[in-house]
């Protein structure tokens, strides 16, 4: 049986490209790029070449600015960390109720060392509210950190403008964003529509790098210090051994992403709203959350009254099929997902929450297997749920058809 | 020019054992571990068995004892940062003036942020002194990291003593041990030798594993916070996504790490004190740094009187040969070795250190080159220098004989 792999926000394949930039590392070139023999330069000259064209990947912003890390994880650890430990004076960060585990765990970390967060509310289609981010700024406010779009939803935050008022305000405040999910879905450019972020922070894996591998952009003249501590790697900012056949693959990856982002916002769009609308017309309560959203154009989240995530989960992947339910970051966690639940989400759908996340990779034919398995499993389970019928009479729903499993 | 690699302890070469078994999780089996379907299964269960792994390598300790992590620097931070975080109550912590920078500096972070940090001298041996070590334990002493073995000199502490002795005087108090360059060279066992140390880092670069994964042992019962926050990843301890072929390939070089352990400890020592002896031979006022200590048995560290250290490796770099000054990890800076002045090497030679590390890709035909080349570099570059006249007076040599470079 094929798999289809539609879990790209979870993780994504390895780019053959991005594989073969990285194999000399591996081989030949492994020396230790901080050594100061003649063989060291190899990979020195990689790892400098590859800040480069991270940097050009980001709006031709200087590549002194990039640091490379072990992940978004590591990457966010250290803009929240690092900020607040070169700041002591102001104790006050605003971030959202939806933001990914390494920077809303960090946040509530932060509040027990005595920090004041504002987790600011999004609305039922999972956007911010303006007027609420206004609001919460205050004289002591140190950082604003606020993801470029959710992992979950994909729904797109106003950076942008988020950026330019929180300068308007007070230009010592800190923006930081997490742009780990979109990063080569949407245009990122640090000169641009970005300009006054100060941080920035994404992964290797999300865009066809290995897992292991992130960078975080300081802009110039950022107070912060570091949070990985040791020998004077990336000019002292961040210790340890460089990890040059990956950071070498993430640079490659980021070349990729920037020359595909087209395809994403055109026809990898087109697939994700071919499903939307075939789910849709096929599965009755079905919301789309996030609808009506600006969102990134892979992402499809739905909330599937009356069935538990998990057993429609398994009942893909018996079909062959890779979907979520909430991030992978969470599952192992029982709790329903912190972002669904932040939208208000009613009850009876979120348990039944599916994450379809596509990439350049997925084909028309991996939506239309979707297309065919998912209604059938999302009616086998209902027709098992205890409280479908609730949820169907609740929500005046027509029953199914019985044509497909006529009775014995 | 055939290149002889003689900087192990920067980092070494990936073995091809611990290259096949990475492979498939770099193509096939990209999946996210942490994801629900059965084709993450296969990821995920591939670190459950590295991690039993490298617990067996341990000496049989319970796996969930082990975390995977980006490097050693990650580690030493959790174990510092991540033991400090839990225990505010008790403000001393003991380590050593010879640490590696990433439990160095931590430590010199944590004083700034008003810790009290006691760092044990060595003598002119590099060895530390049992009772300055008795003395400094203190009631509010809340951790003890003193590295196992030294990466520079090689010198290796006796964590055992040290461990029992903390122990005895207040089992509350924390033992941690960085072993990055013992793992591999001398038994490590943490049922045995090492059964009262508390938390043990390591990377797998210096034992034939990539650059970007290390592992951290935390003892069932430790008080401990996690230092990268984010994700549910092992367990809550360590966030972020998993690595997965480096872990598969840690854990395959632990087992040959262990496997090859007699024989670091036979040949790759006969090597290293054949190279020792023609060197000591062959070379006017040069000592041995550490000489006399208990050493690992591939570090050799030597103090060459009259030369500047890095126009010897990159004369031993046009011959082919990698070696290094000190640790790779302060290269780039310009202050010698923080471990050779903790020792007290005197002025005339610290700047003439040179650190020669060998593997058991090391061959006889490495060792005969150096033999060859370097008395030849030293010679040349002493006739050159402003001040080794005045060496050589001061330490009573008598000059080079001059028929290799007869004049006009």
């Amino acid at each position: 049986m094929r798999t289809i792999y539609a879990d790209n926000n979870a993780t994504t394949a390895i780019a053959p490209e991005v594989l073969a930039v990285m194999q000399p590392y591996f081989t030949a070139e492994y020396f230790n790029p901080s050594s100061m023999y003649e063989a060291a330069r190899f990979p020195a000259k990689a790892i400098q070449q590859a800040r480069e064209t991270v940097a050009r990947c980001l709006g031709g912003v200087d590549p002194e600015q990039i640091l490379f890390t072990g992940s978004a994880t590591e990457s966010n650890n250290t803009a929240l960390f690092g900020t607040v430990q070169a700041n002591l004076g102001r104790r006050h960060i605003i971030s959202t109720a939806v933001e990914h585990p390494s920077v809303w765990e960090v946040c509530k970390e932060l509040k027990r060392r005595g920090l004041e967060v504002t987790f600011l509310p999004v609305n039922r289609r999972g956007e911010l509210e303006l007027d609420e981010f206004v609001r919460a700024l205050r004289t002591d406010t140190l950082l604003v950190s606020i993801m470029l779009a959710n992992n979950e939803t994909g729904v797109i935050f106003p950076l942008e403008r988020i950026a330019r008022i929180v300068k308007e305000t007070n230009p010592e405040i800190l923006v930081h964003t997490d742009a780990t999910q979109a990063i080569g879905k949407i245009p990122v450019d640090l000169q641009g529509n970005l300009k006054e972020v100060d941080l920035l922070s994404f992964s290797g894996h999300k865009i066809h790098a290995p897992k292991g591998v992130g960078a975080l952009f300081v802009r110039r003249g950022t107070r912060w210090r570091p949070f990985m501590i040791g020998g004077h790697q990336e000019k002292g900012r961040r210790a340890g051994t460089e990890n040059v056949p990956y950071i070498v693959g993430l640079a490659k990856a980021c070349e990729l992403a920037v020359a595909t982002v087209d395809d994403e916002q055109t026809w990898v769009r087109a697939l994700r709203d071919q499903l939307q609308k075939a789910l849709e017309d096929r599965i009755p309560a079905l919301e789309v959350n996030g609808k009506g959203a600006e969102r990134l154009p892979n992402t499809l989240n739905l909330a599937i009254h009356g069935i538990e995530g998990e057993a429609m989960l398994y009942e893909l992947s018996r079909a062959g099929i890779c979907a979520s339910s909430g991030s992978a970051c969470t599952s192992g966690s029982l709790d329903p997902s912190h972002v669904l639940q932040a939208m208000q989400i009613p009850f009876t759908a979120i348990h039944g929450s599916l994450r379809i996340s596509l990439s350049r990779y997925s084909t028309e034919e991996d939506v239309q297997r979707i297309i065919e398995v998912l209604p059938k499993i999302v009616a086998n389970l209902r027709k098992i749920s205890p409280y479908w019928d609730d949820v169907r009479n609740c929500l005046s729903i027509d029953p199914p058809p019985t044509n497909d499993h006529p009775a014995g």
